[in-house]
Formats: C-alpha cells, sequence, structure tokens
C-alpha cells in the first residue's frame, strides 16, 4: 500500500426533502450573497429552483440567478458567472444541478478572485490558491463532483475539455435527495451509473500490490450498481435504488475507493475526446471506451482482472488459464452497460471510425506515452478506439 | 433508507514516516502551545515521543507531556491533564497511542474550556460547545477514535464506563503508521482487529432495510477484516496487512458503514459492564458478547443474519432454512475469534458467571428497555451474559 492523504471535509446532507436545508447550510458557512447557479429548465419547472429559493429567503440570504449550464459545461458559461458574482459581489456558490453544474461553478469559485483567465488553471496543474466557497444541490447521480475537489470544463474554441483539481474547490456541503432523480430518463440514469462503475475501475486497476482494503471498497460499489442500476431502469420511481446509487455515486469518487494505490485515468482521458468531439454524454462514452480499454490492457495482469470478474461478476475461477476468467469479467461488464441501454460501440454512440486520427490527435500525447496501469502510446490509444469501434455483446 | 448526514472532515495521513510530519499538521491546524499525551513507556522507549516531540520543535511548537493513560482510560488522568493545560495555556492536544489515549484527549479537550466537571457530558447527551483542537498519531488499530466525534472513559469511582459523542470531538488531522502497530503482541492485535469487526456488525443488524450499499461497505470491511487478520497473527512484521487492518479500523467507524440506517450498539454497552469491573481489555470482551448477542437476537431476521453469512463467511445459502444459515454464520464468526487468540466464553475472559446479578445492575436498564436491532430487557441482557458465560466453538 502506498502512503497517501484522504481528506473529504464536505458536510453530506442526504434524503427526501433536504432540499428544503439548504438556507441553513449556506448561512453555517458563511454565504451572505449567493450565486444560485443551474443548468436547463427542468430545475425551475419541477419548483426546484423555487424552493431553493425560497430556502435561502427564510434564512435572509439574498441571491442572484445564472441557469443554463450545458452538458460538458462551457467556458462562455463559466466568464458569464465569473462576471456576474464579481458585480453583484457574490461570496457563496450554490450548484442545483447534475455534475456539469457542479463543475461550472467550481470553475467560477475560483475564477472570481483570480486576476488572470480562470482556463489557466485546467490541464496545467497550476495550484489553485484561492476559490470562493461552494455548495450543491445535486440533482443527478454520475460525477461525483459533489463530493471531490475535481472539475471537467470544455473551451468552446476547439471543443478542448480538460480539468482542474485541488482540496479548495470541495464542496461546504453537498444536499443529496435521490427523489430529484426520479424523473431523470433511463438513458441518463444508466449513464449516471456507467460513470459510477468507472470512476471505480479507474482506481481499481492498480499495479500497487495488497490493497485489499481499497479493492473491497471499490467491488462494494461496483456491487450495489450491478444490483440497483436495473432497478431503477425498470422502475424509475423506486426511491431506494435511487438512494442506493446517488450514495454509491459519491462514494465511488471522493477517494475513499482509491486510496494507498497507483490510479489509472486513461479512459476517462480517452473518453474526454470522444464527448468533446461529438457532444454525447460522457458516461456513454464510457460505456464504449472502458471495456475496450479493458481488453486492451487485460493481459498485463490477468490475475487483477480475473479477482473482478469472480468478486465482482461472480464468474468462476480459472485457475489453470486465469486470461480466460479476466476475458469473461470484461464480458460481462460490456453485457452488463448494454442491459441497462448503453451503446458499446462508435456507430451506437453516433461516433466514426474515420475520426480515430483526429481523436488521436487531440488526446495530444505525441510520441509520448500516459502512465498509469499501462502506459499508453498514440498507437495504444487508437487501437483502444479501433476496438470501441467495432465492440460487439 | 433513512435521511442522514455524513461529516468526516479529519485529514487522514497514512503510511510510513508519517509521525515525523505532526508538526506540520499541528501548525496548519493552528496549535501553538501543545499537550503530547500518551499511554504506557512503549511510546517513549520506542522513541516515538522523541520523534514526535523533534517534529514539533522543527515547527518552534512548544509542548508540555503527560503520559501514563491507562486502557479503558480513567477520569483522574483526565482532571490531571485539564489543570496542566490550564495551567501551561495549552490550545492544542496531540495524542500519541490507541484509542484510550485519543479518548482521554478528546475527554480533556472538552474539559478545558468548560467551567464544570468534564463529567458531564459523558452518558448523558449534554451536547458540547466548546473543545480544544486535537491531533492524533496512532498506534493501535481497534477503537476508531482517530476518525470518530466519539469518547468513551471510565469514572474510577464505581468504575463507570460511559460515553460522549461531538462533531467538535473530531481529530483535525490523524496520522497513521502501520508500521507503528508491529510492535503490538498477537493478543492485542486480536483484540483490535475484534473492536474493528464488531464496530462493522453494531452497524450491520439493523431494521432498515434497503441499504445495499451500507451493506455491501460493510462487508468490505468485514472481508479485509477476515484476510488480513491471520496474517498478522501470524507475522508480526507484515506492514501491508497491518496497513489494511489499519484503514479497515478507521473506515469501520468513522460512519461510513453505517449511514442511512437504524443502527444497534447494544453489544457495546454489555461490554463495556465487562471491561468496567473486570477491567478487561475490550475488544476480549466483545469476543465474548457480540457472538452471543448474535445468538439471542437472530431470529428476529435470520435472513440478515444469512446474508452476512453467505457474503462475509462464504456458507452456503439454505433457502429451506434461513435460519440454519444464520447460525452456521454465527459460528463461523466465533470461530475465526477463537483461531486469533480471542477469549469466546467468561472463563477464558476470567469473568464470573455470579457476577451476573452485579453486571445486569450496572447496565441500569431497570424495568425499562435499549432500543436497537432487537429492543432488550434487563431479563434479556442477563440471557445474553448467560450465553456468553458457556459459549463454545
Amino acid at each position: 500500500m502506498n502512503n497517501f492523504q484522504f481528506y473529504s471535509p464536505t458536510e453530506f446532507v442526504f434524503g427526501k426533502d433536504t432540499e428544503n436545508e439548504c438556507g441553513k447550510y449556506v448561512k453555517k458557512y458563511g454565504g451572505t450573497k449567493v450565486l444560485i447557479h443551474y443548468g436547463g429548465g427542468s430545475a425551475v419547472k419541477s419548483g426546484l429552483i423555487d424552493r431553493v429559493s425560497q430556502s435561502l429567503e427564510a434564512e435572509g440570504i439574498e441571491f442572484v440567478l445564472l441557469g443554463g449550464v450545458q452538458p460538458n459545461p462551457r467556458d462562455t458559461k463559466i466568464y458569464e458567472g465569473i462576471e456576474l458574482c464579481r458585480k453583484e459581489n457574490v461570496d457563496f456558490i450554490l450548484s442545483v444541478g447534475g455534475g456539469s453544474c457542479i463543475d461550472s461553478s467550481k470553475a467560477i469559485a475560483l475564477g472570481v478572485p483570480y486576476d488572470g483567465d480562470f482556463w489557466d488553471f485546467y490541464g496545467t496543474g497550476k495550484p489553485v490558491e484561492k476559490a470562493l466557497p461552494i455548495g450543491t444541490v445535486l440533482t443527478i447521480a454520475a460525477a461525483g463532483s459533489e463530493g471531490s475537489g475535481a472539475t471537467v470544463v470544455t473551451k468552446e474554441e476547439g471543443m478542448l475539455k480538460r480539468d482542474c483539481c485541488s482540496d479548495l474547490l470541495r464542496s461546504k456541503f453537498s444536499i443529496l435527495n435521490p427523489a430529484l432523480t426520479q424523473t431523470l430518463p433511463a438513458y441518463q440514469t444508466a449513464c449516471g451509473a456507467t460513470d459510477i462503475m468507472a470512476h471505480v475501475f479507474e482506481r481499481y486497476f492498480t499495479n500497487t500490490s495488497d490493497v485489499e482494503i481499497t479493492d473491497r471498497l471499490c467491488e462494494a460499489v461496483l456491487l450495489t450498481m450491478i444490483n440497483e442500476t436495473p432497478k431503477v431502469i425498470a422502475n424509475p420511481d423506486d426511491y431506494q435504488a435511487r438512494a442506493n446509487i446517488m450514495w454509491a455515486g459519491t462514494v465511488a469518487h471522493n477517494d475513499i475507493v482509491g486510496v494507498g494505490r497507483d490510479q489509472d485515468w486513461n479512459s476517462h482521458g480517452i473518453e474526454h475526446e470522444l464527448s468533446g468531439l461529438y457532444d454525447c454524454a460522457h458516461g456513454a462514452g464510457l460505456a464504449v471506451i472502458m471495456p475496450s480499454w479493458m481488453e486492451f490492457v487485460y493481459k498485463h495482469n490477468p490475475m487483477r482482472f480475473a479477482q473482478m470478474a469472480t468478486r465482482v461478476f461472480g464468474c468462476q475461477m480459472d485457475f489453470e488459464n486465469p486470461e480466460k476468467t479476466a476475458v469473461q469479467g470484461i464480458a460481462c461488464f460490456r453485457k452488463f452497460l448494454k442491459s441497462i441501454g448503453m451503446p458499446i460501440n462508435f456507430e451506437e454512440l453516433g461516433a466514426k471510425e474515420e475520426d480515430i486520427p483526429v481523436l488521436v490527435e487531440k488526446f495530444g500525447l505525441g510520441d509520448g506515452k500516459t502512465g498509469g496501469f499501462v502506459a499508453l502510446s498514440s498507437e495504444d490509444v487508437a487501437s483502444i478506439y479501433k476496438i470501441a469501434a467495432h465492440a460487439k455483446c
């Protein structure tokens, strides 16, 4: 096990009607003038923005509103938010939405007190030194951004999708009401579930040995997702299954399932070029990429994939031939994704095989390699896109 | 799933040599004059207190020392600590030891700024309004106090063991170096492992249904303990197994494995009277009580015990007769405890059957009942002690 730090100071407030408490929590964490940042019209139509506004009013907290965050959140909206916050002397950002909305909120939070362009922090590793405090009211179980210090946004010029990470960007509080996710269409629900499982797998396939506790916690989240996701696809109003998935989504990404080990985030990186280019859902892109990446790398450590196959998908271990068990596990994962309505190849996603050179170019490795479970060259990335283009169940 | 709040703001710093960073963390969290609180001579003899002192000195932080915390920490030492902190204007408490030392530190932390008797907060539910900040350097994987807001101490007069809980008592940081636990004798190691497993079981047996994610996380910790504990009993220097157990101990008790459900802490309560009366190790007492409590209550929900039996101990599910599977699981647990050298009945613990009326009297239910998975009367508690008195593998 590697040395590590684990720090997850966010106060999570989970359950029915908890959005009505957001005013109380904004006050607890010092907010006096709030930007309510949200996505499409559904948060307005459902009455959620009204309930949140009333909760702030009840505490005597002023606020301004900025909606219109798109999936794969754009820099243009972030510049708009930064300008509005400065003009209105906003000192707290309240995100009401899913991961895109939270990530946009984090970008605004770090941009407001910064003299230069907020984009300076994205994809560069430049350390964040100051940020407005943020809180979240989550409406989609997927990105895990409500419990992480990470933010991923897209620069419209060139559709570049880049990330930034800092403890200063962790939510002070996150309000998680599973009932708010009950109106989500099955496709978006499944995209979210795929993202959650991918967050675990990116941490599970590691070259660090002897991390039994972290392995077991990973498997706990994966087993939960396999058990609960089909329930909500069949019955969107299943509150209990929604609740299990929502909390699993947070646990999957606050790094409790990742500590003590090297991690591999190449599938996320390879997917980001797909959703960057085609503006598809991140989870759908991951459903196409993640099992394809697995097929490309599993021979590096078949026993680790066989462990996943047996512990998570209940495959029978073939001790004579662990590679066979590994391959079965990967097939089970893809089959599961298909069963919840996810695309599993380029055609189903709306991507084109002839774009592979463009995707690889945008991925930007050049003659270099990425680190991770298996270090990948541009040629390897092209091979993974190729597997993904033709994947079948 | 019940509504819940989850808040675990402690910064965990895990791995080899991390105790040398404690000065840096005391500084980060605002300490300028520190009480180093520790237990027996082993922390001095091993050089740990020297290393911790040097780390504070390197940051220019003054400190005073107070050792001598006993297992089942006593009020007398706490009064001594409170007086010393007031006299020396201490503003930060650094606990260097195991759960007893941390619990004693928490009692001092809440006692220093309080006008009355610190004991007022124990067993009464009186809310803590102010406490000095604390940090911990952990030397035993067991109590989970390094990641919780709880403290349990013993009043010498009458040997009363009572608890208190507050977010204000959570460590600012916890330094966890598994190598520091390598010198622990097998018996103490096994006591710690039993305590860790008990912290999970107290949360696992619940009347709340549909908590798959929390169930799975519980099982993850239990599976880890079953896999790793025999390794350290066989080879005390196994750093990796020590590391898995140490982190499992923290995860078992910061409530990530307990959220969203009613919990049952009766086994802990019933055990506290044993370690209160006989001054035996808490873990050893739990090894005697916990399976006996299980035998007394499993018929209330055999399927939950059967789930534990199959998922944790690998028993075969008997769908015709789930009670049989439940009983098998409990037997597996007791057999496991025996295999790691724990006592499993009164005689092996050094307790006396004729003391049962005294134990029940001290438990203090009178004609009332405790809540939990199964509400217990004084008669029920006596029955559990009786099962424990005669338990066999």
